[in-house]
């Protein structure tokens, strides 16, 4: 299989089961639910890492292209696989769960704000445990990575709903959890969350290669 | 002692500290429940894993043996010690706390999606933590195994009671909390996720080595 | 300061503080209690392991003693200072929070069996992830170790309280927690388990060497 | 950059989300919200700790001086970074949540005992996670630091509401949860217990070198 592919096929996989998984954790309303969330992404990310870097989410992938570590075809592809795998998260959900008859009603400026900036802390976060020099070779990478999405979910999620992740919008939005005239919300605060992350690790961290193999 | 014999004895102690732990948990109405029966297989296999791989879990035990990590013959010590272990745990257990009176009533379709998915989930987790050589050496092994055991059980533990296990399900069959009738169910449907997780294995790690020596 | 010495005074300080935090645990009646019991060991086995192995726990360190880890010496003075750190740590919790005025009633079947059963996978813990050679530097030992106490405190803390540990009990019987008349058993049973738990790793890692030079 | 802006701005960034993040679990009502506090940390630390070293706490980096690790500019300047954080996120969170019309009342010999205690055991961590050259290399330096925080705020958190940190103190009085005329304790009780801390680790790790290049 060409590395593309084969890193695409794992992104959509990966993204499929965290997103099926926040689904499925919204609906149990479960106290654990946001620790259910992150953890998810814990376990995915370490699971997939080797793979295509295990970034679930397109506003992560711009980051990561931002900082030097994906080509623009591998960032295409990486994008469709991730709303392809969030996309069917969400129909096989609805075997599952019925589709929510209430979407989340948001305050638009706190949301935008929430959102960009726990997407910011997910970059941060991602480019210094998973494409820092410094700290290569730990074995806490996907811990710090879940663990900032379980922190965001359980501090912001009454304001935003806590996607930080467009592919996970996407979702949720197919399920009735989000409602349709915010997804503009839901991909472009954590895009602007995450172009500043990528512009702050490059700041702090100018040791490190603009461009890096692999990741 | 013989090396099968040493690895099936490890499997059969830690199949059964993890099913009383499950039994426990269940029987504690903790709301930290699905926490506690995560940590349990996070624990275990960390402590385990150098001696048999910790599988505690005859769907994972097929699965490593699809992706060439086990031999027929460990691979039928590894069932009989886990169902043993299991089993083991659910008599200690009715020492220790009543037999459940009333059985999970489950929807067979929804519960056999959510069994075969969660157990899918879990193979592609142990099989590129604890086999592929791009993870080797890490420290995460056990948190990411005993993590998405946690997911489940949080996110799909009211559809199907959470087993992804068939040494669990005879465990929570002999003390009452899954029906008899559905055992069949909690067989199969974790054994067609581990035979897709396998494949999925195969597919995306076609660079691994088709036989590894150890587990 | 002479080795001895500075391991005995590490074990009574994190011992201190590992009762210290049990203690403000229960009394906080938080629904995390056992899994910040849980963790406060995990903290403090990860400071203070690379100093005298942080067994905070008289029965751990007989299960070492037994595994052929620490010298008759260094036994005795670990557990002197165990205990000293559980009862001051005791003494200081009673300017915090009031003294229980109602000890725990348990039946002495079950509890027996429960502490001795965790005690057992404590032990079968700690000797593999913190004393076997094929785990040796691992960074897992402290989550694994904590991990376990977490599980035992939420499955069958209702039915001992979850002691495991004879420096926890004698701090929870001088806060009124536990009854003084049921003491021994707090002691008697977590020593069996742990001798079990030795055995156990002697005859299932026969090819660790029978003395080691470190904890 | 030179160094130390570098780092300044490393910790004014990450202290910033960690009393951000503070703010919003206290504000969330969340079961969780004592764990949200502590994988906050468990986070940024993982991710900032290759920078600066991530203290995120004046108590911390006044401990780290006090053992060896930091120059008086460098303690100056992150002191100062920390604080610029920590208010930082107490205006932003003004947008997002209103402030508190309540300050935590608080007993200040108690609130002082364990202000004082649970710094001298997150110091006390994080010397010898951090710090200590038997533990270089590891991958748990993160996760033992954020526990401890977790632990403290989950067992003396309505003794004190959970300071240990006088950047966090400063936050929190800005949002009104704290009281400013309490401001001195959560400034000295941590500053008490850091200095026993760092004392406990020269006396006990009297190996260690006097000065580390490097945090």
């Amino acid at each position: 299989m060409p590395a593309t592919a084969r890193k695409a096929v794992a992104e959509a996989l990966a993204t499929f089961l965290f997103v099926l998984s926040i689904i499925g954790a919204v609906n149990s309303g479960s106290p654990l639910t946001p620790l259910a969330i992150g953890f998810a992404l814990v376990v995915l990310v370490f699971a997939t890492g080797h793979i295509s870097g295990a970034h679930l989410n397109p506003a992560v992938s711009v980051a990561v292209f931002l900082r030097g570590g994906l080509t623009v075809i591998d960032l295409v592809a990486y994008i469709v696989a991730q709303l392809v795998g969030g996309a069917l998260a969400a129909l096989v959900s609805l075997a599952l769960w019925p589709a929510s008859d209430k979407a989340l009603e948001i305050n638009s400026g706190r949301a935008f704000l929430v959102e960009a900036l726990f997407t910011l802390a997910l970059v941060w976060v991602v480019l210094n445990v998973a494409t820092a020099k410094d700290t290569a070779g730990n074995s806490f990478y996907g811990l710090a990575i879940g663990g900032i999405v379980f922190v965001g979910a359980t501090t912001v999620g009454s304001i935003s709903g806590g996607g930080f992740n467009p592919a996970v919008a996407l979702g949720l939005s197919l399920t009735g959890h989000f409602a349709w005239v915010s997804l503009w919300l839901y991909i472009l605060a954590p895009l602007v969350g995450a172009a500043l992350g990528a512009l702050l690790f490059r700041v702090l961290n100018a040791d490190d290669a603009k461009k890096i193999g692999k990741d």
